[in-house]
């Protein structure tokens, strides 16, 4: 299958690339590196600055014979590229990770919202015409995530809401509440992919995910230089990953208000899983498929004191902080999101324990020296705008 | 008060500003001048050019003795000088029709639609952050569209679905399934506006405005320079008023299929009186409020019949063309939407009357050379990319 990977230098478009060419697809990444630009801005780093693209994609070819096609090209602004690379390659799928993925970078002011909206919205909608001009039926499985739903106070189903209201029905797209202007534009994105569904007939699977952990895949081992971009900072590291970082690095681990909010989570390796199998399983033609993709539900608080335990499993004290949160969120609230579509396609899932805490935390260990712990603690208000600013 | 009107140079700004103006209220024009562009583009024009804006805001100021201040801004490009306006005017409400009202334009072709979405949403988006910064109590009074909905096989409630799913109960935004390109930048308006709502605590009023018919206000009788945009074309102008032209060119009245699709309508002069209403009643801090903004259903077919039959009454035959849809919308389906709020607050609906056709198609007729058949006829289709073209 010819697969096209749109964000292919990223934390997940990397191990996705790798993921599918090792499984003999016919693979092709684009990607702008600016996420590369949005770290220099904050002065954020990954734990370990990933070798440029083209030098992985030389290094991915000498370890395992297999070449992997790159276009370097900004899907928001370079239209005439992004319609090139869809009629030359040709795809059968489209994995879309090509987003700005950082909620507080969309909460840093004006200028950073706009870009978030601008660089995701237009990005996707050049993407959905290029399908319809060039491979109209190509599978496009583009990532959502969990958090466009936000918390409601029922039940979160997969995309859609069945509604009787006085006795007539239909099915609906599940009302969203998203929670920064990050993720509004996950929202923008599914209104507009289901409308190109709807009057073009393309196939599409949204995957809203959940908050993605961990460091490594099978093939982030084949070599040292094929590591992913893991974060651990305030603003592009997520959760899990930020506790970690913070256990490994002997600093308290900083919880945003009472840590009550729950979350979906899952592993990165699961990520790859989920992507295969909904490419293996593609949407029909017209159709706007929505899979929930995440594998366990915790609170915050619970995943700071899974990370505590761990650590201590291996001689390490950590302290939990209540620190006043900086988003404007529930702390208790409901939620109970489902994920039966991919668990009925044969998803296993890699569940959260001690063991792969600790690996992680051993990896991290490795680096401890490079974690900037003023990177960490949050810096951005979602009340109020602070522009963009390097670490005090 | 003072009242800015964002969008005051068009077919509902400017009889907005002058309303507004003449009620003694401070008022302000914004407008970046960009859909007379957009006209030239796809050659179309209104029934009459009105004069620029500078030169009707004079022969306004001659007339009633009263100033509106104006500023040419792109809101979208240019939040430099929105944010001066802002500061400035400092205005207690503020009355958004500064967006991209087509939803033919928004389909022409890629580049059309990516220009909507930009254009729209990172406007409101520039109007969102100037409110909170400089003016974070003023009242935004954002027009959208009935379109938003679509038609689901439910009642369409104003704004908010009320759910009860195994129990559990909320009130959640009520889902969208627009039609355009365009219909989809005022739900992510209607999106980023709620969000700004909840986090910030901004008051917004979202009016979800059905189709406006009618060529006069009070303000505009006041002198011929006054008058506004009147469209008839296929691209900007909308059902009746390009039925009445149809009638008064003397040419068939062109029904988009079956023409069984209903849509809510309203007369221009009652879209005065809804912003009135909602000005003199504000949303409350933090609160997103959404009134449906109509006062009749017609199905297309019965609006084409009751211009055909009001025109029978002054002696011009008017035949019905049933013409291949352009667009893709279904023709047979349920459509009950509610208008309670606006009528609680006490509006007095003008309902459609021959009276009120046959003046329309007097009027028009005073111009009736002027009527470019060739723009009637729809050039743009929903599912192929046409892109810019003149009519031939």
């Amino acid at each position: 299958m010819r697969i096209l990977v749109l964000g292919g230098d990223g934390y997940l478009g990397w191990p996705i690339a790798m993921y599918f060419s090792r499984a003999d697809h016919e693979v092709m990444v684009v990607d702008s590196l600016a996420k590369r630009q949005w770290e220099a801005e904050v002065d954020a780093a990954p734990l370990e600055t990933p070798p440029t693209l083209r030098h992985r994609l030389r290094v991915w070819n000498g370890v395992t014979g297999r070449e992997i096609h790159v276009a370097i090209c900004d899907i928001a602004e370079n239209a005439g590229l992004v319609y090139r690379v869809f009629e030359e390659f040709s795809p059968d799928a489209v994995v879309h990770c090509a987003e700005q993925p950082s909620a507080p970078y969309s909460m840093l002011d004006r200028n950073h919202a706009l870009y978030t909206q601008r660089n995701n919205v237009l990005g996707t909608l050049n993407v959905i015409h290029a399908i319809k001009r060039f491979v109209p039926d190509a599978h496009l499985v583009k990532l959502g995530t969990m958090g466009e739903y936000g918390t409601p106070n029922i039940d979160i189903a997969e995309g859609w809401l069945e509604v009787d209201v006085g006795g007539r029905r239909d099915r609906l797209p599940f009302p969203k509440l998203p929670g920064s202007f990050y993720h509004l534009s996950k929202v923008h994105d599914s209104h507009n992919i289901h409308f190109a569904c709807r009057i073009w007939g393309l196939a599409a699977t949204d995957l809203n995910q959940g908050v993605v952990y961990g460091i490594t895949t099978d093939e982030t081992e084949l070599d040292p230089e094929l590591h992913t971009a893991f974060h651990y900072d305030a603003i592009f590291g997520t959760a899990l990953n930020r506790f970690c970082a913070q256990a490994a690095a002997g600093v308290p681990l900083t919880v945003y208000g009472s840590g009550g909010q729950k979350r979906s989570f899952l592993n990165l390796r699961d990520t790859l899983e989920c992507i295969r199998l909904a490419i293996e399983n593609p949407a029909a033609a017209g159709t706007f498929r929505v899979f929930n993709q995440f594998t366990e539900v915790f609170s915050v608080l619970e995943l700071a004191e899974q990370v505590a335990s761990a650590a201590r499993g291996i001689g390490i004290e950590s302290k939990i902080d209540h620190i006043e949160n900086p988003r404007v969120e529930a702390e208790e609230h409901w939620y109970s999101p489902r994920n039966d579509s991919l668990l009925a396609l044969g998803l296993e899932p890699r569940l959260l324990s001690d063991e792969l805490v600790t690996t992680m935390m051993r990896r991290i260990g490795e680096s401890v020296e490079r974690i900037d712990r003023a990177t960490i603690l949050p810096r951005v208000l979602w009340r109020q705008e602070i522009g963009t600013v390097a670490p005090s």
